[in-house]
């Protein structure tokens, strides 16, 4: 941005010299000046709008995103724990807002608050940031991402809807057994510390994307990220009672799958503006071009991630699954999120189907290792995440797969290691999980002393 | 806009001047002059363009807010009035598009129909409202609101939709008791008449403008008329029966939480439509970047409300209470409505917490007053919409307290009034409730015959 | 496009001649020329860059409007064929986004893919249709439509939503007795080959188009279209059991109106996209014009087919049916398709009124014809797919209603014929309809092993 902002001055400069030299046997140098300054702000001015706009439209995509997790999730858990997963996945997102402005924004990209951004006005909203300073401090290498060509609001704005997505995620893992309060407190130290320090190691210019580390939305930096969030807290947890009995695993199917077809219909559609928007700009011909060819690509590795699980679901286990299909969709989302621009449709086609793969054997494989997922946001969000970063350099150059393996096993370090250091001092504090007898009443009774369908479920 | 565009008609001139001079050696005088009309032309024709998108973007957000009143309703009532309950939503819908194509966008911007907008066709589609000149008489002060610099059918499409915004107001507050027709009836002089002539006095050019009331986006004009006509309604109507008996409130909980959830998801999310395309222009760097911090401060403000509301309810009732949660969203956003542009990130959040703080004591204090609000719509729109009016001049120069006590009186007492005689005369004719059976099966079987969940419910 | 590109080049030669004449002096001649090129670039830039904008808004606008589909589907079936109704409206989508990328463009419109699109990177990525070149051949008759001015991405993007909009149509109708795969399998046929064939004689400049058809957005391309599919699978597939017996009609309620609200209201909103973003271009100030045009208008017909039918409803059934208002709704938006642009905003009521009023006297018209079509797909779609196409010359200059009328004859003979082949042949090979025991038990059991509400039905 800034190099175009000083190609059209150039610009501007070039139109100015041969202009002046004629026009010097008049007197009107001066507005000849003051006109081409005027055109070049013009033009300037689109691309920033342009720019502001993509950020707006992919941010209210991806704030949709939340309810399509909390809708996915309120229909894959039993009606006894669905108040409690919508009123996770509600006040999860409105803590990530807070804790992103508080802490992550300027967490993740040092020096922005404080950066002279050429508008007082936005400035001075930023430093709003009231511990920003402080946490700046804090925070680990890299340059400063300071804003421009966009408004730095509209940035904000989408930055903090990713950091959202990333504790969206948690939640489903860990329903139906989880108590209310120490998950929104793991949520607090996720929005406003992990994510934010492991996202700036790559979006904040930090050491990994030093390294060569490419994740263009966010299969590692978002999903596997929430993934490995969620698996720490799922070890520490375990499974739900009477999941895994006797060596058999015990089916405990969702209450509304209407719900959970919509949530995967608003993730997907979301999904455009995550993937869509990360491309940062829509300013020039090329950018608006890559902006299509990423919506084009996202949607055929859904779409083949949805029909790739659909087929194998019916090959191995006889029928079709469609809550295996919904994740296959969702894998397929995942999988193309860290490079969805430079592949061919051909690419995202074969990259979403290997998405839909992983999700039909995985969710087998963990309730093998006794990992109760109760929606299956490790195999879509880690796994697929972990797939869809190693086949960036199909298609992207001057990426390789040891790094992209190296930089999604220092994130999953990272993220995992903190996390489980989270969840074991909130477990030796405050307790993690529920007593038995609220686990088999339902959290909803619990927790919360409301009911979702109260005239709908049999006593 | 149009200052815009005269100013650029400025450059042109510039630009035409000195070149002309230069070009009198040659014979292509009159083609510079072309290309100068061109270039200024393509300059303008730009931010005609962004303002008319961010209308349509903008209002096909507030569309959705439709849907958005119709499941938090629908969630909040007993499953046998939810057939009724969505059917008043979207027939509430459909007719404040036709009455505000009919009566209301003239009546509210007088001189639009008529005006000579420079595109003949525009016009000449406007002229199909056909009440347009007759009712025009009738307006009350202010300048004509001539479209200039975006589309009339852009404006009118956004404007439209803040019209039947007021009108799902009131249906959530009279829900399990009301007829479906008088309520309807009311709904055309809503949409009409009342939304229309008070939203003139101010954002039509009116008197209140000229006090110097300042309202953004509507927390009067919009939330708190919205709750005005209903808390009318209310007093009128009574109390659902059994709902306050031997001094006690008897809970009546809603029926489908996750519906709820969904319904405040997706308010929320309309809400930066609401809010953001208010700004009525996307055309220069300036006004992007007041979309932008409008977007950023509308969600901190509803994620501030929720926190808020859900720390409260622990603290005041000792568990988490869901609607509470949903309810402090929608306030927080109904607070921010007034001044979205002004406060800081800060200030959207502490504004938006006090409305989390209304929610929480005005809803038991209704209920004291035994004034049944089936969802909470007078405690978020009409009290947080009062806070959010009042709440201006902290950030917003040029405006004070006392001028936005009196705006929000006047426009209170206007609504309030004609309101309370509608109902009354709608009372007085085709009477307003249903029968005390009808009430105790279900309003759903006796206005409607159509249950909405026929297989779920018990008997 | 192409047009105006060149009217921008033929003003920068303008730009150029005079200037370059007058430069002779100085020896920055060059540099005037860049400068020159540099400005046209900019202005071209900005028109390419709304366009590309418009058909990704557009697109994921009519994205949605598949989750609408499946909810409005979901909503009206009863709960024992939920979850399969949900897959089918899933996987339709995910098998037209695979079929229209393999097959549907290249054939709707001949030419694109192995065209020079003077960006080698989009040419390259649109090869990816392997079929492409292959099937090519195959096309009957037209100019190859060569994108230009807009992303290609973008173009295929927006048009494979048409593409699935068409098969979500069919889903419906054949609801609660058709076998899954075999559903599959027409969609597989109806996506790849049915629509992009009848799409591509119209909107591909084929003969269709030549004659003067006019059909601005799909009422009878994609609504008529999937109306004619549906209804051939209908007659082959006959009534669900028990729906018509002993001479009556036996009326099988739907099991959630709050989903199948929610499809409707999502449905309303995709519309916006759907008929908007057919203007195919937002560069110019006559399109943005044009675009908020159509947003209002559709609003407006949406409106007034819901009010129609529920008055309607009220005078014929003496009570307000919402199925009816929301097939109203439906009906006015299908009405409006085929000339969103033209017709003044009273048009637009008045077309839409009409499509309300079909709805209401051919839905009882099917049952007596015992055409069981589950959701009312044939009377929205179909039915006022042909009213909104006869519509269109009362508005639209240089369209008659004989053409009108001999188009959707074609395009109807030949979708119903294809169609109706192709069911037989399922019939034949694989069977379409479920067992009697299976269709009482529902299909969910019988096809899929999975209920969607396994807590709340009655055993």
């Amino acid at each position: 941005m800034t190099m175009k902002l000083q190609n059209i001055l150039t610009v501007g400069a070039l139109i100015a010299l041969p202009t002046l030299g004629l026009a010097q046997e008049t007197a009107e140098v001066a507005e000849v000046a003051e006109v081409v300054a005027e055109e070049v702000a013009a033009v300037v001015d689109n691309a920033f709008i342009f720019n502001t706009l993509l950020f707006l439209i992919g941010g209210f995509l991806v704030f949709w995103m939340a309810a399509g997790f909390a809708m996915l999730e309120a229909g894959l858990v039993r009606s006894k724990n669905v108040t409690t997963q919508l009123t996770k996945n509600i006040a999860l997102f409105a803590i990530a807002s807070i804790m992103y402005w508080l802490m992550g924004y300027n967490l993740m990209y040092p020096g922005s608050y404080g950066a002279d951004l050429g508008e007082g006005e936005t400035s001075a909203w930023l430093m709003d940031g009231i511990l920003g300073p402080i946490l700046r401090l804090a925070n680990i290498g890299g340059e400063p991402a300071i804003a421009s060509g966009y408004a730095t609001g509209s940035d904000f704005f989408f930055q903090l809807m990713f950091c959202a997505t990333t504790a969206s995620i948690v939640s489903g893992t860990l329903a139906e057994r989880i108590k209310l309060w120490p998950f929104l407190i793991f949520t607090v130290v996720l929005t406003g510390f992990i994510y934010p320090v492991e996202a700036s190691w790559q979006w904040g210019g930090g050491f990994i994307a030093a390294m060569g580390f490419s994740d263009f939305a966010g299969s590692t930096l978002v999903h596997a990220a929430g993934g490995f969030a969620a698996l720490a807290g799922a070890l520490i947890l375990g499974p739900r009672l009477g999941k895994y009995k006797d060596g058999r695993v015990n089916p405990m199917p969702g209450s509304n799958l209407a719900l959970a077809t919509l949530g995967t219909f608003i993730l997907w559609l979301g999904w455009f503006g995550f993937n869509g928007a990360s491309q940062l700009a829509l300013g020039t011909e090329a950018d608006a071009n890559a902006v299509a060819v990423i919506f084009a690509n996202t949607n055929m590795a859904a779409a083949s991630g949805a029909v790739t699980a659909m087929i194998l679901s019916q090959v191995v286990y006889k029928k079709v699954d469609l809550t295996m299909l919904l994740n296959g969709a969702l894998a397929g989302l995942v999988s193309i999120t860290a490079g969805p621009l430079d592949p061919t449709l051909f690419g995202a086609v074969w990259i979403g189907a290997v998405g839909g793969v992983i999700v039909i054997f995985a969710i087998p494989m963990l309730d093998k290792l006794k990992i109760d997922d109760v929606v299956g946001a490790i195999p879509v969000h880690l796994l697929a995440g972990f797939w869809g970063t190693l086949a960036v350099p199909f298609y992207t150059e001057g990426t390789s797969f040891a790094t992209q393996i190296i930089g999604f096993a220092i994130i999953g370090a990272f993220v995992f290691g903190v996390s489980l250091v989270v969840w074991l001092i909130l477990k030796a504090t405050m307790g993690l999980r529920v007593s038995q007898e609220a686990e088999v009443n339902g959290l909803d009774l619990s927790e919360l002393g409301m009911e979702a369908y109260p005239e709908f479920t049999k006593g």
